[in-house]
């Protein structure tokens, strides 16, 4: 593990008063993570300095053909004063499998692992208090070669930032409407979808666009292949309770694998639900909407945790979901999840990691 | 239009001696164009500075989420020494495409225009003047938002930076090997593989490595649903002729239209040979390759112009065509594009644009 330089900033920012304002991803700290990467040298150079503009020849491949990718975790502060992060490890393994898609040489993980504790705990006065607030966390890394050829580039950067955020539902809990997509799509299998890369995004865009003119809070996408299977919603994975059993889409290559996903299950199987990971169709869902077995449905997501769904639409089909309310099981993961996170419930599963 | 602020630079750059080592978009020239998009603003501050490094905050959204776009084209300079530009209202309306697939908002094309006549003007000594070699324009635009939200972004800039490149072969047209990918997928109908996003690239660096790996020059690209037909090159559209007639892929949305496809499809018709835009699938490759009637294969795209094909390998299955050599088309084609390029062939349709 190679050790972090640090230069502190001689003009620290005003910190925000009122934290029910933050919003999400709008406002940054004082410092900001860099490490560099050289073919030959490696990843070296880890230092903390003043949060500052990035510059870049204009001819940065990143500009150009988007090898980039990020990763996105919370940091909380306990009732006590703790400082929580949850799962990191976890966001560190997906960063090496998205590296490796893009071509990009991984970060080692215990230089990956120092860099988000050291600068979180550097920053720890940033972190807001109110409920539902955090840390926002946000590592990318960035190709940086000054060439126009499509390869591999031979030189990136390493950047984390952090950005204090609000509380996702500024009034309590709220279910959202999400719109099934069945014209666009978002990845297909052998593309880059399980990578969490840039290009995902842009890609997502313009579906958002549509369910955004159409009333609805985020794009459900379904498979690129035959378009009748559920994949995930914009930001989160998706799951539902169908006549008792727990269900959500396996992972089959181009779906993200969530960190809050991995966690639902593991709560849900501790719980003695049925689990199941499989493909599900949006007919599955139709029929099961009509029925009434189609007891819950929510997302899970770093940003909004578990984000009840009360409806989905598809075509012209309209599914009210739990009587278009939050359902006890969405509720309860939604408890204990933030619970854990926040130090408020005892962490039996060895999630959070303290900031010291 | 909007009139283009210039400021020259103090400090010109030497230019390069040696014609034949310039390569492909590794030197840029004096100066480079800039304007910006501000939500409510529109476009504005078109303006031509000295060649300089983009500052942008770590939280832009062009290092997360890659709404970004860009273009290629090429200047090149007669004999006589005029300064000709090939098709370039063809690169303008696929730019606006891109943009409007990417939610990005389109550059006005007669400030796209006059940015790219104005700046080759001001760059004209920096066009290389050796048989192959060209003055590559690169536009391109960023979304610039200091934002972590996923939406697209209220703020852009559009940029123009010039490559004098050096020949795409050395030592004359040469047949490469193209490598048919199987497991990789490098866009789906319904996603952004129309467009000229940097998402695509990002994701066809995995099979290009692999490709590089087998001793391939590129990566032919089969559709992402059923896996079957041919979609087209990593930095070309590909035809083929097989039994007398030319054959190349449909434009279907995931394939990029180019401008030179365009272009051999208008000079294969204006010379009376029989053409087909559809479906090709790789088993009717196989299957004319064996019966020795694919006769012909080459790529067409901006950098190399026409690159012939002499093999083709899929899975087990290697094709040589053409006896690995240039079929006679593949020659003509070249010789009648790149003569209208540069001035030596007579322009009989209007494709290049003198610059003044």
């Amino acid at each position: 593990m190679q050790e972090i330089r640090i230069e502190l900033t001689k003009s620290p920012k005003q910190k925000p008063a009122a934290q029910s304002q933050l919003g999400f991803g709008q406002l940054f700290t004082d410092h900001m993570y860099i490490m560099d990467y050289h073919e030959g040298q490696g990843w070296h150079d880890p230092r903390i300095v003043p949060y500052q503009p990035i510059s870049l020849e204009p001819s940065a491949m990143v500009f150009h053909y988007a090898q980039e990718m990020f990763e996105g975790l919370k940091a909380y502060r306990t009732e006590e004063g703790r400082v929580l992060m949850f799962r990191p490890d976890r966001n560190i393994a997906r960063a090496e499998n998205s590296c490796k898609r893009l071509c990009i040489p991984p970060v080692p993980a215990d230089d990956f692992m120092n860099a988000m504790k050291t600068l979180v705990n550097l920053e720890r006065d940033w972190i807001p208090t109110e409920p539902g607030t955090s840390l926002y966390v946000r590592p990318f890394i960035i190709a940086t070669d000054p060439h126009l050829g499509v390869h591999p580039s031979h030189s990136y950067q390493f950047i984390i930032i952090l950005s204090p955020s609000g509380a996702y539902y500024a009034s309590g809990l709220n279910p959202v409407k999400i719109w099934i997509e069945d014209d666009y799509v978002r990845a297909v299998r052998g593309g880059i979808g399980e990578a969490k890369a840039g290009g995902n995004y842009a890609a997502s865009l313009k579906a958002q666009e549509k369910s955004d003119a159409e009333g609805y809070a985020q794009v459900l996408w379904l498979d690129g292949v035959e378009r009748k299977y559920i994949e995930e919603v914009g930001s989160m994975n998706i799951f539902f309770k169908i006549a008792g059993k727990v269900v959500t889409p396996a992972l089959n290559g181009s779906i993200l694998p969530g960190v809050t996903r991995a966690t639902c299950l593991e709560l849900c199987r501790a719980w003695g639900l049925e689990v199941e990971e499989r493909r599900v169709s949006v007919d599955e869902l139709v029929a099961a909407a009509r029925d009434g077995s189609l007891e819950e449905c929510w997302g899970s997501g770093t940003a909004a945790v578990i984000s009840p769904v009360g409806v989905l639409r598809y075509g012209d089909e309209v599914m009210e979901i739990a009587g278009g309310g939050i359902g006890p099981l969405s509720q309860k993961l939604y408890d204990t999840v933030t619970g854990i996170q926040t130090g408020k419930l005892e962490d039996s599963f060895g999630w959070t990691v303290e900031i010291k």
